[in-house]
């Protein structure tokens, strides 16, 4: 496996041309965030990822996380690299300043999770579901509730999980049936009997944090059928007592670990709640509005998961990289001079590589414009808060799929060792594909896409996506085209398709906006580059950009054909047939 | 893990349409190849391979080949398997008629290899390797060397490896440096010490058959550098003596098992010829014409490895239809029932499906079609022969490319569970991913393309697949309008690119064309459905090639601007500037 080197240029680029950092610093809530202090944030956790947590990822897929005698072990050094980032402060970012956060941009997290999550990827998933449990309590808790949770999951010191899934109740949530009791008397009293199973816990149980904070969805007593009946509870592995200490253990563990594909670092556990009836939990926000609650944090958790695309892929392109500029095999083709070069030289190898390249920058761009839209939405502007809604699904479902395939191409670059699983190409192919199934599949990020996304504010939102694409293209034609082809899509569905056809659709017309939009974002940094008189400070990616436009972009105008073929005929053939 | 059932039906479609089994018959080599006949082994293997190969696939994934004290363990079940397989004589259905075998076409062992690899890729690559080492000696073995080795490797009683690769010589074959010394003295006059250590030896060494044929690739004394000084040997794990008896063991053994990605029942060895100076071997056929010894099996091999991504995609189509039909999860969109569904019914799932099924059909429509060229071949047809030239690149290339989509699909299809290793769809996304990387790279697959088979015959040879799509189908227009993408890009590719631009333009211009032969197979079964008036005998027949020239083939046209692209962009950063 080869080492990571934390690409903090192009992260800075993007952080100022894509998410408008001097913008968002302008504001007096994001005023810390000025060039110097920026600089240093990306700088030195791309430094930290890569000192201290991408040496653990290979012996984080090799040792995984285990189950024994009831405890989860994580694997060498996790510990210690778990420690140090919480002491050197990187989880305290963008936490809410009043419970000891810095309040930075959500930009800013992007970029501590960015590193960290190339450098590991399975260990990262720690803070990610902290950031989740975070963000819905200090949304949705009591004053008492945030005095006692946050300053520790803002710190590290505690870790939080999110307990959604149940084994019939998946991407259909509103169908699960863990129960909570309201207790009336005793010490617990105006407190809650939380029971039931919950799966695919992600990290729910281990020891790197003092304590785990699960929040958990579950039903009331009668409460409505589906998802009107769901309330969210917080679930403390250890009660704390009033002066801030730890006190007994709580009536839930982790019963057993998934086998997984990938990320094997991270504990994916099958959680017991209330085995002996004394699972105490306290309910979070408004009894049966635990989704709505859930929703809240939903969209930075998928851009965080979108995120994850960005950085397998920069992590399997720098291998990749790093892999064909020593691998010497075979002579250049109709060169004179017959030695062998190393394969960076030979035409396909080259196309490969540059495809993972414009590709990972393609996400990142993305990746940080849609944060930059988070950021004004968290400053006021309604405006942003919808063009973020509208790019979340794109982020998440392209987003991930660019990280399987850059991966898979890095496998491939490696050729027969790609398959071996010591250079670590395998790994990333395995890590990599878990992205575009959780926190929603990619099927769900795209029929969200085409039904409340396409709705939302009238259909203004998604439109004025759209127009800014065509109005922002004018030098590049063929991204004006596809943006063309998507506002073409966009009126069919208003106008000619049913619910089905739009459903039909949604993924091809998912990937081709996002690539327009990515698309348009490299533009944007290609021509900030140019307006700044410093093209020698990035000498890829002009060409970077020009692959982009020039290849991607067609590729995904070819998708149109898909996107309105409509639904009718996936159902010429009964479903009886097609089983055979 | 879902069972897996033969897809008989199709593959006697394919056998008959894209084949022209009937034609093949006409000719007396394959009279024997009456329908009812083709039917026997159509449903036989099917049987075989669905009861006694496809229950050991996880068991072997699981379990994995191990190197004990020097001796390969295979997977339970394993020994058995194979002793049945050899005993019904499935191995010998295509071998020579004068060495056991039945002689039967090349397409009918394509159905025998395709039934046993859907049931278990990684046993069924024991049987391929036989299958290269039988063909290297029928076309350049002795007569000794035919009798010798022919009869047992026929039957499958011995089994056959090919040892190609160095760790210097990987797609550059013509790097590596075993060695062959001449034997002038003693009982192995006329013989050769066979010196060297190859790497990543599919079934290198295992116990399942009585001895192991190995057909080694070393340079002799003074043999002039490069590809032209490669010698081909025969080097067998155990010396037969003149009775066909085995005596003792020769000085070669397996030295390690490598830790793949997936393929684990397989074991890939690296293998020591000769570290105490005793490993004896003979020429086969003349002195540094090993390699081109290896090209007269090439093509069969490769045609094999594309059958395995149709192996893989039927597998994993077959295991997320069942799933897909059996989980139950969410309303159906719109739908005034609020009742959850089979997952199957929902529209983008059921795209999902749709997308495999046809690309497996598409793949072993092409798969047929190109076993059919190479039966022609062999009677006699210089077109047809010239034709299989062209087609393996695609078929290899596009064939396990879309076995790779198809199983990353699977994965997707399967949701959370799809990521859980004891659903087995992970498996095959892990199994898949070594199609594309053996057997020659899909880049060089697609160098072959561009460089050799474009020239082949003056250009005739791939102007006649052209021309022949474009004349077949009038009555589909987009298949039409991608076959003349592709004259398009030929004569750009004649006219006007640079060897540069045409090995840039390799990759998406076999994709197009691979693309461009299927759809136009697949509407050619679709036709004889129809013509036959029997479409109700494959009711899913019609919306499969629907969705593939509706859907598959935009996207296609959609990589033309890729292939034209040309080869300066690649090369407008340095190399030192790409890696950083």
């Amino acid at each position: 496996m080869s080492d990571f080197t934390p690409p903090t240029k192009d992260q800075l680029l993007a952080i100022r041309v894509n998410a408008g950092i001097e913008e968002l610093a302008a504001a007096e809530r994001f005023a810390a965030a000025e060039p110097e202090l920026v600089e240093a944030i990306a700088e030195g956790i791309g430094q930290f990822a890569a000192g201290e947590w991408a040496p653990l990822n290979r012996v984080g897929d090799l040792q995984g996380a285990k189950l024994e005698n009831g405890v989860v072990r994580l694997p060498d050094g996790f510990a210690e690299a778990y420690k140090d980032y919480v002491e050197q402060g990187w989880n305290a970012i963008a936490g809410p300043v009043e419970f000891g956060g810095q309040g930075l941009p959500f930009t800013l997290a992007c970029t501590v999770l960015e590193n960290l999550g190339s450098a590991n990827m399975a260990f990262t998933l720690l803070p990610i579901l902290s950031v989740g449990a975070i963000e819905a309590l200090a949304h949705h808790g009591s004053d008492a509730q945030k005095a006692t949770y946050l300053p520790k999951l803002v710190d590290g010191a505690w870790s939080g999980t999110m307990n959604l899934t149940e084994p019939q109740a998946g991407s259909d949530v509103g169908a699960l049936r863990s129960s909570a009791e309201p207790i009336t008397e005793g010490e617990h009293a105006g407190k809650y009997r939380i029971a039931g199973q919950k799966i695919y816990i992600t990290w729910g149980d281990h020891e790197l944090a003092e304590n785990i904070i699960h929040l958990v969805l579950a039903r009331l007593p009668g409460a409505p059928e589906g998802s009107r009946g769901i309330s969210l509870f917080v679930v403390p592995k250890y009660h704390v007592n009033a002066d801030g200490s730890l006190g007994e253990r709580n009536d839930l563990r982790a019963v057993s670990l998934e086998h997984k594909l990938g990320i094997n670092a991270s504990p994916t556990c099958v959680m017991s709640f209330g085995d002996n009836g004394e699972c105490i939990g306290e309910l979070v926000g408004a009894e049966n509005r635990g989704l709505a609650a859930m929703f809240t944090m939903m969209n930075n958790a998928r851009i965080n998961v979108g995120n994850q695309g960005v950085q397998i892929g920069e992590r399997a392109t720098q291998q990749a990289l790093a892999y064909a500029r020593d691998r010497v095999q075979s002579a250049r083709a109709g060169a004179a001079d017959r030695s062998p070069v190393a394969i960076i030289e030979h035409p396909d190898v080259r196309r490969m590589l540059l495809r993972m390249m414009t590709l990972t920058q393609g996400a990142r761009a993305l990746l940080y414009y849609t944060a930059g839209q988070v950021d004004r939405g968290t400053l006021g502007s309604a405006n942003s808060a919808a063009r973020a809604e509208v790019l979340v699904p794109l982020l998440k479902a392209w987003g991930t799929d660019v990280g399987v395939e850059i991966a898979s191409i890095g496998v491939q670059v490696h050729g027969g060792m790609g398959f071996i699983e010591e250079t670590g190409a395998a790994q990333h192919y395995r890590d990599a594909r878990i992205a575009p199934i959780y926190e929603g599949t990619n099927g769900i990020q795209s029929a969200d896409l085409v039904t409340r996304k396409l709705a939302l504010e009238g259909g203004a939102a998604l439109d004025g996506l759209i127009e800014d694409i065509i109005a922002g293209s004018a030098a590049d034609p063929t991204l004006a085209a596809l943006a063309q082809d998507c506002a073409d899509i966009v009126a069919w569905m208003r106008d000619t398709a049913s619910l089905d056809d739009r459903l039909a659709a949604s993924v091809p017309f998912c990937t081709m906006l996002a690539v327009a939009t990515a698309g348009w974002q490299l533009a944007r940094q290609r021509d900030a580059i140019a307006a700044g008189g410093n093209d020698g400070a990035m000498p890829t990616k002009p060409a970077v950009v020009e692959f982009f436009l020039d290849r991607i972009v067609p590729e995904a105008r070819g998708l149109k054909a898909s996107a309105v073929a409509g639904a009718a005929s996936l159902y010429e053939v009964s479903t009886a047939a097609l089983v055979g």
